[in-house]
């Protein structure tokens, strides 16, 4: 494991050892990429628009739309990501165990290969938020999956077969995996889950062609640890200045910090710098680490070969809510307040719709993306920071005391299911909750591999409303919401934006629906197995679009009826909002694949 | 438990306790289970034709078929069956733990009302063939359900409140609930499973009010177990003689001698009589049970109120091949050999189709209908014997000699999978197995609760072909297959012919096919998420018809992947031929409902 000090000399040190194999994969996969006609990464493309060229379902004839042939994984629980889609062949992953099956789209999705790891059962509980997995990625031949017990394995497209596998973290101390990798150039990155369990967040660069580590860099530590230079790593245009990873932390607090990695990564080939967010400091208790706690819940853009981190930016200092930054960061060229920005767009759990230039990690908009959000009353645009109500700050209330009514919920106003833009419209269109929270920290002490949460919270729906979601289309520009859909829980599924003017997400109730990108008019609905939280992709086959989405219900918002609690109340997080859901669906894990009538 | 011997006498006992609403249950189902619309038996009608006079969909649009909805069980291994429709509720049950869900009709399926039963998951390793469950019954405002652990639950069809249960049998001896229950007038009948493990079948007639026994019917014992009448039960037209249930079994064998009772129920509202199969003798090695094992493998024709046998015929005397009799008995009024007859048709698993006069029990017609069948050369109208061909006759060749090339295989030319038959076209549309096996006998001790097997096996597909299973048109006057149409695996699931003229059917692959009722002319396929050994109905909502089908791979053939074998071969009753069905699809349990675009 090498921990960078001297990223230039290690970038020619790489440069030596680069093969004609790893550089091809760079240029295939930034063409693949851009092909509509495909469905290379589990957003779409790098800049995570989850945006498809594709036009032959639009807004006059997505009412006609049918399934095309379904699949079931074998699998319940919470079905999250989408499947890869390319050569005639679709990639479908499952919850743990994670199987991965190769679909044969020429033969109604005959399976040409399947790949079941077995891992130790024992991880299940070390997942907080259901045994979710959020894809594959491809790269150089290899389809990557991520394994609940963090392995990454590399598995030939072709025929399955394994490659080679790494291990990325210590189940026994908390930490699993459920991100879908990312594949740029000769690497594959993938982050870290466990942010309840104390761990400490990172994201590690494997070599694609071995499985190598590359680098590593933590969310907080000293800058060996973090890969920042304390001069040129900036913060709203400032040096972070030296071992700002621990500089505000208590004592060895950050060695247990959270900040942990589990959402999407983006990237910008232009700049070379990868996009993340990180997550919760630990614990929930805020009592219990004093200070800023960063590095997390911030943004990140670090060069994608050396893992330097080029600036950052910490949108919840010193969290009091579970407020996680994770979510993904949609790169957009666009004019921003009457300038050409190359911006990147960010939906925030905080309730925060950010709009920055990513080249320099400058803050443009900050903007509630749900008239709901109370927490803060705004984002101080100079300094970065969310400005605290006292009323809903838990750690201004203190240990042991049940602040009530803060908006949003932890799960917040939106959780890992991406957002789409549509350059067409200009418009970003998200996939919200609409929850409040009641919020009680208590001193927790850590014990490795056991929960470390430190605090008990309730969720319900935000008040004069009975709806837990909206689905709505936002203008990063002006920060406002143009169209608005409320759906009665959740929508925890990643939306689709097509050249269409069709835009499609899922509800968990079941339903996938298709809306006019212009209006959000419904345009069609159909209710799957299962509740949806997978996100909807798109792509043709022998010429013809399709549209594709896994259903099965879990999840944070489903995790009551994906682990069979009880008590709709009880476990992390209590998610009692959503008992109702088994009113409408029940377990599932199916894929089902749409098209227009021939 | 009243164990009749003077039938008179009761039922005008039973006559004096009839309420008016119990006699208005049988008028009630009598008309309901005739209306096309709804779907209020699990095979259709009384009559067991699953024919449904609706039209909409016929061979012209049934191309057009699309899917309207569907609903994920949350269940996985085999869903045998089908879900009841009326009142625009449809009621959908599970495999093992045997979930009843009501779905609204008018809300894509919304879920009105579950029943969940907590059982003892110890009844799993007791289920022979998969942890199948066959379907509910309707009668007087209720829905029943026959769980697992052999539980006769009856549920308030509007509500799902638990009204009452009553216990069948003892798991811990081998005893489990599979079929579906049938109800007629105030009576719920229903069988039991366990051949395999000794347990001696009965069928029993419980009061749809309170759960109280009526009366019980064994398969073999002395006449007041059997309801037997040595001068007026007969068999092919003679009296049976005193205690012939007893008579042909050697010393106290018949104790534990199988003919359990597991299959389809057919009823003549106009004869009063219950029709319905018997399985297997137990042990399946021969030599431990010399004589003819009466009544395994028979056809009993019974009066409905008192459970008196009116005739038996005998199909597979002494059975050295696990060929058990359960299969449905389809009732039909039509012309065999010039002679207008009130016929039953039953497609027997020894591979004969079968045509009585169901009032008299005589024996009209039986043909082979895989012309792979070779265990035997014919039927011998007279004794209505088959004529066994000593080289495939397992007791002959005898203990831990392996007979080879017997064709069908134990599962049959048919299991347990119903077929239709169209008025219309006069032929029976039947789902077929085209396998053979090596079978091996050997002497195994009775322990309760044990399995009490004694032969292994291996199956594959019947020489000169690599196809397992045809789905086949029969004309059961002439006892000739009209058309077959050849399937890479057994056909599982239960047949619907519709006035349309549109043959509906499943595959283990999970495709749904429309087949012209004529020709057997493929009109309509598609790929739902799992294998179907469901049974297809339909019905109307708001005038419109709409097809219905569960998908869950299990069952018998389905029982490696469903148990999750690793050893393709290992397990009862080997089902290595089966194996490439993982290649297709995966474990599910997921109901697809289908209708014309509007």
């Amino acid at each position: 494991m090498a921990m960078l000090k001297k990223p230039a000399l290690l970038l020619s040190a790489f440069a030596t050892v680069v093969s004609a194999g790893q550089v091809f994969a760079n240029a295939e996969l930034l063409k693949l990429q851009e092909d509509p006609n495909l469905w290379v990464m589990p957003n779409g493309n790098y800049s995570s628009t989850r945006f498809s060229a594709l036009d032959q379902i639009n807004t006059s004839n997505a009412k006609d739309l049918k399934v095309a042939w379904t699949f079931s994984t074998g699998v319940l629980r919470g079905h999250e990501g989408g499947p890869l889609v390319m050569n005639d062949v679709m990639y479908v992953h499952t919850p743990f165990p994670n199987k991965v099956f190769a679909l044969d789209l020429n033969n109604d999705g005959k399976i040409i290969w399947k790949y079941e790891p077995r891992q130790d059962p024992s991880v299940i509980p070390v997942m907080c938020c259901d045994t979710v997995n959020r894809g594959l990625a491809y790269g150089d031949g290899k389809i990557f999956l991520y394994q609940a017990d963090t392995t990454l394995v590399a598995l030939d497209a072709k025929t399955g077969e394994k490659l080679w596998s790494v291990v990325n973290g210590d189940p026994s101390k908390g930490a699993t995996g459920t991100a879908a990798p990312m594949v740029v150039k000769d690497k594959v990155y993938v982050g870290i889950s466990g942010g309840e369990f104390g761990v400490r967040g990172y994201l590690t660069a494997y070599n694609i062609a071995d499985g190598k580590m590359v680098w590593r860099g933590y969310s907080m530590g000293p800058d060996s640890d973090t890969l920042m230079d304390p001069e040129k790593t900036t913060h709203l245009g400032q040096p972070v200045g030296k071992d700002s990873g621990t500089a505000t932390w208590e004592g060895d607090q950050w060695k247990i910090g959270g900040g942990t990695t589990w959402g999407w990564y983006s990237y910008d080939p232009n700049l070379n710098l990868v996009y993340y967010g990180s997550g919760n400091p630990s614990t929930w208790n805020p009592s219990q680490r004093p200070g800023d706690n960063r590095w997390s819940m911030t943004i990140w853009a670090r060069d994608a070969d050396t893992g330097m981190a080029k600036w950052v930016y910490q949108m919840t200092p010193h969290d009091e809510w579970d407020y996680d930054g994770i979510n993904e960061m949609i790169l957009v060229d666009k004019e921003i307040k009457g300038q050409p920005r190359k911006a990147l767009v960010h939906f925030d759990r905080n309730g925060f719709g950010y709009t920055l230039d990513r080249v320099t990690g400058e803050l443009l908009v900050a903007e509630k993306f749900d008239p709901a959000v109370n927490w803060a009353t705004h984002v101080d645009m100079e300094t970065g920071r969310p400005q605290v109500v006292p009323e809903f700050s838990t750690a201004h209330n203190g240990e042991d005391v049940n602040t009530t009514g803060i908006c949003p919920a932890a799960l917040g106003t939106k959780d890992q299911q991406p957002s789409a833009y549509s350059p067409r419209t200009g418009l970003f269109y998200v996939p919200t909750n609409h929850v409040c929270m009641d919020y009680e920290p208590f001193r927790v002490a850590y014990t490795a591999g056991q929960p470390y949460v430190g605090a008990t919270l309730t969720m319900y729906p935000a008040p004069g409303g009975d709806h837990l979601g909206n689905f709505i289309a936002w203008d990063a520009d002006q920060g406002k919401i143009v169209w608005s859909i409320p759906e009665q829980f959740s929508v925890w599924s990643g939306a689709l934006a097509t050249a269409g003017d069709v835009v499609f997400y899922g509800t968990l109730e079941g339903y996938l629906k298709a809306v006019d990108a212009k209006t959000g008019k419904e345009l069609y609905k159909f209710k799957t197995p299962s509740g949806i939280i997978g996100n909807i992709n798109t792509y043709t086959h022998k010429g013809k679009q399709y549209v594709a989405v896994l259903s099965g219900l879990g999840g944070w918002a489903g995790i009551g009826m994906a682990a069979g609690l009880t008590e709709p109340t009880a476990g992390l997080g209590a998610v009692g909002a959503y008992a109702s859901l088994s009113d409408y669906t029940q377990l599932g894990g199916q894929l089902t694949v749409f098209e227009l009538p021939n």
